[in-house]
């Protein structure tokens, strides 16, 4: 809260006209979605091959696109080295010196590099570490100091899916801990349930929203992941305003096991919008309960024209990735009887 | 098709300038929107006391009134009862009578009142039939009749909660079910897993959803359910552009199993659209798990301020229902003790 005030502050009471921004996670692209907006020139300085590496490379190329289509100058693969005062001297021109050594002159520069808990307090009275350095905890929010419970962006998190503490900072998986946190140290019992790796934003005109596992991270789990990707409109297109959605399913080779899923489209178009953000809660709920790729084909889900198609796009993602994990498993029995003969 | 072909015809080639609707369902509520969109005099007749009998009467008195925001005229608690050539003589102007005694002129009547399962032929050819008249099927969609696979609108559908057969004409189970019907025709083996009651629809600028079970159709299934109202905004407040939405969240008082939910809100509102009709998904994928309504509120669901809140308002919906639920489990036990007192 106070950086973003910060922030504010300084592009009310300074002539801003050019930033630059370190990073291009999600609060990287959202801060040059804002600046933007406030009509400011943005460069966005990005460490990995495509921008939002917590996407496939696939989408984050197109979010990449986006954001050149609305004006943002993005660099990729490059480092922040160094910030110079530039050479005309003025109070608040600064220059970013990048690791290709590119300079990109600032009147202000963020930096968006990441998290990383702020543990210090608890860890000098006693508290374990685990994770990332976050406090570590039982699944009922307890430190392994009496009485001590801890919730938020300092703390480990339970991944549902991977069976194991990971660290993850975001609002909604803080809220959970609270509560789990809060109702114990009163005297109930309940448990964290776990993350699922669901995260959603909004970058000019994209909605872009994913759960669960990227394959490396699936294969962290010891899961031996398939990614199918499939186009499909988000609604019937012979009702006006269907937006093309790009999604990626992700299940387990052998068991069928749902992995995670990732949607991007065009939030907006002309009036409509393509409910991507809740569209991957449907994975997420899904996934919650150890569901099989095959199930999300069971599920009843709405349609009516305007919305839908009778089968939702999340269940022709579905229906592609089962395909192309029979064709998979098909090429590599071939595989295996030609190296055989 | 062909009956919407005619409609259309008919409005082409003849000057109508007044429609009368028969049956406030999801069909009458659509033509009402469509009629209006070619700017017809639209007459709607309700039988039942709210439009839309398939969700809760306070949803559908805001159906309502969001069809006569609109310029429908909406009748409600009265039938048709006879059709007269107008007075004038007129080619195309008839005259609609109602239970209560009025007159709709019209130049087009449209009647839709429900569906019936056209089965004769099936029937006649020795199949048993179930629910509603419908062909009666196993879970493997096979007739009683050897070799003999049927689906879709003429057959009974499985419901997942009731765990019986009902009748439900929807082109979302059709496909469902004409899956499993070709699979096993083939020589596969799948099972049709349940509707689970999920209907969606856009009435002009409303989008309304639901899932699960109604209290009635609850109580049918031998579930004692409580359904707790909840207003929440799509996303946070902060973020430009929130739709307020009214949820309906029902559960099992005894055991606090999920029995469904109804969403209704603008669809669109400015440039916003409240993803509706997918956040209804959610609750269906957990009830297709049989999920627990606490388990909504354990469920990583994605965020970001333009599309959620941390906590999604199914969650915080869901957090009612508990609230609501061991209150009236209070107050129920203070009757009872008031009663032996």
């Amino acid at each position: 809260m106070d950086d973003s005030f910060a922030v504010h502050r300084h592009l009310t009471e300074h002539q801003a006209e050019r930033a630059v921004l370190v990073g291009a996670g999600y609060i990287g692209l959202e801060m040059a979605d804002a600046l933007k907006q406030r009509g400011l020139d943005v460069t966005l300085l990005s460490r990995s091959k495509t921008v939002m590496p917590t996407i496939d490379p696939a989408l984050g190329l197109m979010v990449g696109e986006e954001l050149e289509r609305n004006g943002v100058r993005v660099l990729t693969s490059v480092s922040a080295m160094r910030i110079d005062q530039a050479a005309d001297g003025k109070q608040s021109r600064l220059s970013v010196i990048d690791s290709a050594g590119g300079q990109h002159p600032a009147d202000l520069v963020i930096f968006a590099v990441g998290v990383r808990p702020n543990s210090d307090l608890a860890h000098s009275a006693g508290a374990k570490l685990g994770a990332s350095g976050a406090i570590a905890i039982t699944r009922r929010m307890e430190t392994n100091l009496s009485d001590v419970f801890a919730a938020g962006d300092c703390v480990e998190t339970y991944h549902r899916l991977l069976d194991r503490p990971t660290y993850i900072s975001l609002g909604t998986i803080a809220h959970k801990q609270g509560r789990v946190a809060g109702e114990n140290a009163i005297g109930g019992d309940r448990q964290f349930a776990g993350a699922l790796g669901t995260q959603s934003i909004k970058v000019f005109n994209l909605a872009i929203a994913r759960t669960g596992l990227l394959d490396h991270e699936a294969r962290s789990g010891e899961f031996n992941p398939l990614t199918a990707a499939t186009e499909a409109n988000d609604h019937k297109a012979y009702y006006p305003g269907a937006v093309p959605l790009h999604i990626l399913m992700s299940g387990d080779r052998a068991t069928g096991r749902l992995l995670g899923a990732q949607i991007l489209g065009a939030q907006i178009l002309g009036s409509r919008k393509a409910e991507i953000s809740k569209r991957i809660d449907i994975v997420a709920a899904a996934l919650f309960q150890n569901a099989a790729v095959e199930d999300l084909n069971d599920m009843d889900l709405s349609y009516t024209p305007p919305f839908s198609s009778p089968w939702d796009p999340i269940q022709m993602a579905a229906q592609t990735w089962v395909v192309a994990t029979r064709d998979a498993a098909r090429s590599n029995q071939v595989g295996m009887a030609e190296t055989a003969a």
